[in-house]
């Protein structure tokens, strides 16, 4: 692997087990009975255990939306045309997409990333240019790209989440915007988890019958023809993945590096999520999953990482938008710890005294 | 029924059928697929019949925390001491309780309401005084409130929903603090599910083997002395309810008449919001049920009501925590209709030009 990318993942340490207990003990502390927010507190500890902080602050929060195009939409496997890429990252934008509606929500900063876009937007007031390829290659005849720009892109990645860190930004998401790119994430869950293709494909953006066997067709020949190397993140990256599954990646190394905690959307950031944690397993210990996606090969993917999502409402849109609702989620449950009253200070009386 | 009751029931309309189909329409014109918001797009659907608006706004949130003692408690039902429902209410007027913290998080008003806590608080800045009763009476002995306190509790929360509307509040949350209210709220799904008292009976704040059997038997006690008309919701609230309960299903149907939507919390608020929904079916459609509560008998009362909750988190604290959370989404599903942007303005290809 590429020397910053090793760099990084020996920069990844544990969460701190020591913190993890204490914010526990805590919980105990505060008014209301043990156990009694549920996930909450054991997201709220993990936290504790991620920031090394009892009280923690997840006040500044970034998303990253990270589009590309994908070579694999010459084989009919999408419902939209890949221009479509390309407009939402002009509604990102300006705005108005579903990202940008809950982000504002949520008093979340949308940062949008052109990681492989197929079009040469020139300068364009709020777009990071961190451009790898022209559209990855179809995978389904040949490796979607090779090995050095599959590592500059989550080069990119560790880049934008240091400097995120360095902006004061303490909660990142990863969300993602790429016509296709449900094809590489299905590629993935299949080689990563080993199960049939078919069993982890999905409709994508709404497909019929005709184009779901032609995108599990696709699917099936890009694995074949590439051998991707399961216990390589970066070759199966480079042969069946794209550019923004590839930021995204290094995002998520980059921020557990930068003990921060991080949260992966939905299906095909979950899939850039299980990249990193083959990479380096220490940085599943910094990972939130937002929702369950409506898409068949999500919960293969969850099964594997061992994470439960935080939400399930039959979303499937990506662009962050589960990340956004569920940082809402993972901020409650910080200050739950910072700010409630501890049965002493609040004159409570503990069931002890019952 | 009392008058102000059975006028209120009267002023319950359906929600707007028109405007559903409306607003699904809506949904296929912005920029996302259609349906890939999942679940958010049926709740913003709902939104939209409910206050007959395509482009709903529901930025004023409010939460009401209803409180009560219940004699039951003297069946040694709780993990804790009566004097705790209390010093709760203090600590909700210096907010450093749960609710306080999720309320703020969300940018949700709380209002702290006194149904019937067996204490004189005096005037107490920022203190609703309602009290119906100074605590319920021992319902496995003989019924918990004359039938015109019940109806009283419930004309209160009408009267609070009613000035919320006119004060501009547009999405109301009821939660509540009550020592010894699991055992009301198992008594009451116990009898209009018709299941087995011990099926829908839980731990509460975390009680004992011992203490569980315990409960169990006076629920069941109090059923079989007071013989609860199922058919008449002011008979079961009356005979095995509480005060909080009355004021909280008042709220609902007050919310309902003023066309406002209306987050029940978890367990103990779905049972009053139940009891709403018997004394007016159409209730119903202006009702969300904010998450599925750890609570045994919660999910019978879901069943009944066929309203899905909208988190799963292991909750159980009650005080509307649950309700502040799924306020922030049901805020989220409104902003996707008056706030994204369509296909045509954004000059974004929707699916029938690929």
């Amino acid at each position: 692997m590429h020397h910053h990318i090793l760099e990084t993942c020996d920069r990844i340490g544990r969460a701190n087990p020591d913190m993890l207990r204490a914010a526990a003990d805590r919980q105990k502390t505060l008014t209301k009975p043990t156990g009694s927010l549920g996930r909450l507190e054991d997201i709220g500890n993990r936290v504790a255990a991620i920031t090394g902080c009892l009280t923690p602050n997840l006040s500044k929060k970034r998303i990253f939306v990270v589009a590309a195009d994908h070579g694999i939409t010459a084989e009919g496997v999408s419902a939209y045309p890949s221009e479509v890429t390309r407009q939402m990252v002009l509604n990102f934008l300006s705005g108005g997409a579903a990202i940008n509606v809950l982000a504002r929500h949520g008093d979340i900063e949308v940062q949008v990333v052109d990681a492989g876009v197929a079009y040469d937007f020139g300068s364009l007031p709020g777009l990071i240019d961190r451009k790898i390829v022209h559209g990855s290659a179809n995978f389904a005849i040949g490796p979607a790209m090779s090995i050095a720009r599959a590592e500059r892109s989550i080069a990119a990645g560790i880049d934008l989440a240091t400097t995120a860190s360095q902006e004061g930004v303490n909660l990142i998401g990863i969300g993602e915007m790429g016509i296709g790119n449900t094809s590489s994430a299905s590629a993935i869950a299949a080689v990563m988890t080993g199960r049939d293709v078919r069993e982890v494909t999905g409709k994508g953006t709404g497909i019929d019958a005709t184009t779901f066997e032609r995108k599990v067709g696709a699917i099936a020949r890009g694995i074949e023809i590439n051998c991707p190397d399961r216990s390589s993140p970066v070759d199966v990256l480079a042969k069946i993945g794209g550019a923004e599954i590839g930021v995204m990646m290094g995002i998520v190394l980059g921020a557990a590096a930068e003990r921060l905690p991080i949260v992966a959307d939905g299906f095909i950031s979950t899939a850039a999520a299980v990249l990193a944690v083959s990479a380096c397993s220490r940085t599943a210990d910094y990972l939130f999953i937002a929702h369950r996606s409506h898409e068949a090969g999500h919960q293969a993917l969850i099964d594997l990482i061992g994470i439960p999502p935080l939400l399930d409402l039959d979303m499937r849109l990506g662009e962050g938008t589960g990340a956004a609702l569920a940082m809402h989620l993972i901020d409650a449950s910080a200050k739950i710890l910072s700010e409630m009253a501890t049965f002493q200070g609040a004159g409570v009386s503990d069931r002890s005294q019952a």
